[in-house]
């Protein structure tokens, strides 16, 4: 486990259904982790900053290495989507629990899989060709395409690296910032360009590939975001046709064949609800944080699939064994201040207590007494919540958010409460900036 | 909510998702309970003992119409199979949730049950033809059935007012003690006398009907148990041929559409492994605490389907939309000290972490600082594992024991453990003496 906080407790409960025993790298600021915790094995590979503990790739493998481990699963972020450290891996006789190297380095980098979208007739949304190699040359595209633009990091994620810009004034500032934020976080500041579109959905299809059979697990909507981070995500989507989903799927599918993809993986769509058409943004070559969403409603374990391809098995199960049943809603809590512009909340946990019953999945790697560190992102628990349809699931959420008690820290949970009972979300009719125009509305 | 504990939780979690408020009716040992805390009116009914709280239909009846209750849900044990008190309610004007008094006095008389399943066509243990009026009487049933014999309270539950017989020599004075206990338990010591089969089955069919519809949601089998109280059911049952589990399903339906069955309920049905021939037992006309296991595998929450049905609704889908999909288990976490012949173990849950991620539904009543009251059954936790295949489900089980941490009381987690990491378990092949056996064989 090449990770920390609730997706190093996701992979380890994986592990442990299928037998395998886990090591757990961690940071000094995760001594005291429930990842830590659960391993069979721990080891402290550096300080509490990321670029001298999870970033980095020579410690981890180091540590892997040290105790005998036969295969690193990166989570998401920190080296998830690191051509370089699976291609070391690779080189350390370590099996990298994601796709090829080579893959990640032409599908991470988001110009190139542009180009492979288009390669494999898959639509894209209007864009530069590839990287721009400066703000000048950013300003170029941008005036060709026309404003709003959104700036993107080659090696971006998690709305790292990514700026929407409004007017050709504010350009050059935006990309500056944006690239030095790519480089810090991920070690690449290449930036490329496309058109934002508005009024749209953030819809994503699920891969599972062997190498020789791929398939889609349907779609996640992501659509509720802040800051170009997700805060709720759902399947299915609320936006899409029987005819569009079956569309999106099958692209999804065609590009993953066309690039040689290996392992779990996601592409991202933008889908303008009124044309029912949809655009390939960027692909991520990892787990994602929403994943769960689609676990409810197919029964697939994705993360046991990933281990399972990167040990070489063939996948036991066929495109029509897909089928996907009722709806399921995810949360991210985070330890956050919503009254205070979402300021982070670190501190210690002093009680909590977790929503259950039916239909609810809590996966949390925080504790009564744990003390949420300040030195990563403030995810602190993703509820996710299955009903028999969209009415029943969004009922659920409810009931499990007012359930949900933290105490010592400040959390979304409030927040995601009021965002889920407004009219507009509870008819799924939301796009890409409609959370922040409800942040706007309801803030007095 | 005429009930305490974790369903008193569960029946308050149906009611908040479909917008219902909820009456909270305690006794003075469960005034800081989590049922009391999350109900929008609460009301003391009398001192711990049951007779004055729980049981006394006099006072919850007062209670529900002092607060303006529109309906009465019982639970389980308790009044839940209190004929009298479903027609107090009626006579209240309280909807009762659950069947009509009259089915209850016909279904919920385990004696009078079985003519009923005679006169539709379900198969019966051979047994007496009803009451027995004395232990003299229950000897001359036995000496024609041959020993073991089984002895049962009319009105029983939960494995009170119920024993196994082995010798002539023994049945007096079992017979004088079941009886005591249901009296007490029960308030109605009447008994009867089955023939105890051996090497079967425990499985039961949980049904759902409107008046008009009546449809069966598959089974469960509850072969493990102790003393004759469940510790693990499981959905499907791993000892059912197909053509069992629809000849089973069939008989269900028309032993509750002879008897005007309306509400949730289960009839419990022995099967002989090999020869796959299956006998009534009894029917449960009230929810039952394994109803989670169905509800992972159907996607139906049946708690809602009651509460639905008392309203006058009518089933909002047919018997070939209710699909079994995977496998689920479900563990009974009791306060009890496996290691001293599971004797109770009340007291402070000094801390607590619960399992959660893929697959894994928890429904308790328990938190960190909860003082586990000594006068009630020790139920403190559900565990229910879902997985793709049994497989899995059990893995998911595994993993989910070895997280649970409960602090301050002792609990059965452990020895559950232990018992589904045997190979007969493990293997699916148990039977309705196997963890009495288990017990014996792995204790030093």
């Amino acid at each position: 486990m090449a990770n920390r906080g609730e997706i190093a407790v996701r992979i380890q409960r994986a592990c442990r259904e299928l037998g395998i025993q886990t090591i757990q790298v961690y940071s000094e600021a995760d001594r005291d982790s429930m990842a830590v915790q659960m391993a069979d094995i721990a080891v402290c590979i550096g300080p509490a900053r990321s670029s001298e503990s999870y970033l980095n790739a020579v410690r981890v493998v180091e540590a892997a290495r040290s105790m005998g481990a036969d295969a690193i699963h990166p989570g998401y972020g920190f080296l998830s989507e690191n051509a370089a450290f699976a291609r070391r891996c690779e080189e350390e006789g370590l099996v990298f629990i994601g796709p090829p190297g080579e893959v990640i380095a032409t599908m991470g980098d988001k110009a190139s899989a542009r180009a492979m979208a288009v390669a494999a007739g898959v639509p894209v949304t209007p864009g530069s060709s590839g990287v721009v190699a400066s703000a000048a040359a950013a300003l170029d595209v941008a005036g060709s395409l026309g404003y709003p633009v959104i700036l993107k990091a080659v090696a971006g994620g998690g709305g790292r690296g990514m700026r929407v810009v409004e007017r050709e004034a504010e350009l050059a500032a935006h990309f500056e910032a944006a690239s030095r934020e790519a480089k810090a976080a991920f070690g690449d500041g290449a930036m490329y360009v496309e058109k934002y579109l508005v009024g749209i959905r953030h819809v994503e299809i699920q891969i599972l590939s062997d190498g020789e059979r791929v398939l889609h697990l349907g779609e996640r909507d992501c659509s509720s975001q802040r800051r170009n981070q997700k805060l709720v995500e759902e399947s299915p989507s609320p936006g899409l046709s029987e005819a569009l989903r079956v569309e999106m799927g099958e692209a999804a599918v065609r590009l993953c064949r066309h690039v040689g993809y290996r392992s779990a993986g996601t592409i991202e769509c933008i889908v303008e609800p009124a044309s029912q058409r949809f655009y390939f943004m960027e692909m991520n070559t990892r787990v994602q944080v929403e994943h769960p969403v689609t676990e409810c409603v197919t029964g697939i374990d994705i993360v046991k699939e990933q281990i399972r391809i990167a040990a070489g098995e063939r996948l036991s199960f066929r495109q029509d064994d897909v089928q996907l049943r009722g709806h399921a809603i995810e949360c991210r809590i985070n330890a956050e201040d919503p009254e205070r512009a979402f300021a982070p909340s670190p501190g210690r946990v002093e009680s909590l207590r977790l929503p259950g019953g039916p239909g609810v999945r809590v996966d949390s790697h925080v504790f009564a007494g744990y003390v949420v560190p300040p030195n990563y992102d403030s995810l602190i628990a993703k509820l996710v919540c299955w009903g028999a349809d969209r009415d029943e699931a969004l009922a659920r959420m409810q009931r499990a958010l007012a359930e949900l008690r933290v105490e010592g820290v400040s959390t979304t949970a409030p927040f995601l409460a009021r965002l889920l009972a407004c009219d507009t979300f509870r008819r799924g009719a939301v796009h890409t900036r409609f959370v922040e125009r409800f942040i706007q509305e309801s803030t007095p």
